[in-house]
């Protein structure tokens, strides 16, 4: 094998173990063992263990940052869902590795660690703008998707802990965790509400949108304040039959 | 001074300090300077920085989950707000340190950090579960109220970063957050939804989630897949021109 080849299988090696265990559990001889090769081998390529590490991280960082990456066509729920889905994968494939990391142990908690999770919410980020065709967020934009950003990974982390609920109902709950934070932020600011309509006029009935604002505009009623305003515009005198 | 007496004026000085710096930017002269003795005496109580910080740590842990304790008097919404006023205090008080800490940077990352920062959700978890009256929560409820205290964290993190948004703006924010992410739960889980329409039941109009239900109650009719279903029952014909 070459020198970049050899490298390449190290890494690839690595992550499958440092996927599977938390770093500190991982040794070098382990590394070696699984490759095929001596332990002075890899230290020719690697450092120590905190660069095969680093070099492990770089490589889930840059999967993890292409699986975000989603045509941008059709409605934006559909979209939104589809990345949720390649998420959990991901999470799946790696979830001791993505807890240890994201919950900072000794090894995880390094500069270059946290700037490489930074990279990939940054990439999440601006996908998601990209997505929403803007260019210049708002302050409230921001705080909205970037907020959310770090709600799907605490999800995540919560689900890895006993999966006791099925990934496939928290993918839908994030996207619907999306539109929630974003109506809460357009309940108070004209420009998010333009925003959120704009993207909301595009949503099939039946996409995961659609469905949340009929679940929801069927419990809404049964709430004492929002009929005590019956009589206002928008909901029907007496909705609390509903 | 008394050992004890002289332990705890250092642990304040270095949480003052700590509070406003990151804990690498902070050395033993500087606080040995702040306290007014030398730096040998600094040694003689904290057997190093790690130890003097962790002893900051412990005390500012102590007194954020202080603030989390509110009379179980009155509705929800007022109490969950009082207590963002009080955590935010906290996090302005402290807000470099909390950054640094939050971020987990290599003095911040040890296991006695992370454990006391568990410890903290975990005190704003129980708080937010005794106040709902719930004793044997499910896994959904835990979720929700898990993945709120992250929220709260991460939008706090995202508030020092600049504030560019008025915190008061955020508190609020916050609690309409909980409501929404218990509301999107609520839509799928039966249990979540008698939970909420009980919590809702006790709201006042007037109150932080009486305001939010009666903005929403506006804006959703403007949605065409919540208007698509004009006709069922909840919604007024024609909410469109609302």
């Amino acid at each position: 094998m070459g020198v970049e080849e050899r490298r390449q299988q190290l890494i690839g090696v690595a992550l499958e173990l440092f996927g599977r265990r938390s770093p500190e559990e991982v040794s070098i001889d382990e590394i070696a063992a699984a490759a095929g090769i001596s332990r002075p081998l890899v230290y020719h390529y690697f450092p120590g263990k905190q660069s095969l590490y680093e070099a492990a991280l770089r490589r889930a960082a840059d999967e993890l940052a292409d699986r975000f990456v989603e045509p941008p066509e059709g409605p934006l729920g559909a979209r939104l869902l589809r990345v949720m889905e390649r998420f959990f994968d991901f999470v799946e494939e790696h979830g001791p590795g993505f807890s240890a990391l994201m919950r900072g142990g000794p090894a995880a908690g390094s500069s270059t660690a946290n700037a490489m999770i930074d990279e990939v919410r940054r990439a999440a980020y601006e996908q998601i703008l990209a997505h929403l065709g803007v260019t210049d967020p708002s302050a409230r934009l921001e705080l909205v998707v970037r907020s959310w950003v770090s709600l799907t990974e605490s999800t995540a982390l919560l689900w890895l802990d006993g999966r006791r609920i099925p990934r496939g109902e928290l993918q839908l709950q994030l996207v619907h965790d999306f539109a929630a934070l974003a109506a809460v932020s357009a309940a108070y600011d004209g420009e998010m509400a333009s925003l959120l309509l704009h993207v909301l006029a595009d949503e099939p009935v039946d996409g995961p949108f659609g469905e949340l604002v009929d679940r929801l505009a069927t419990l809404l009623p049964k709430v004492p304040a929002a009929t005590a305003r019956s009589a206002g515009p928008g909901f029907r005198a007496g909705g609390t039959s509903a």
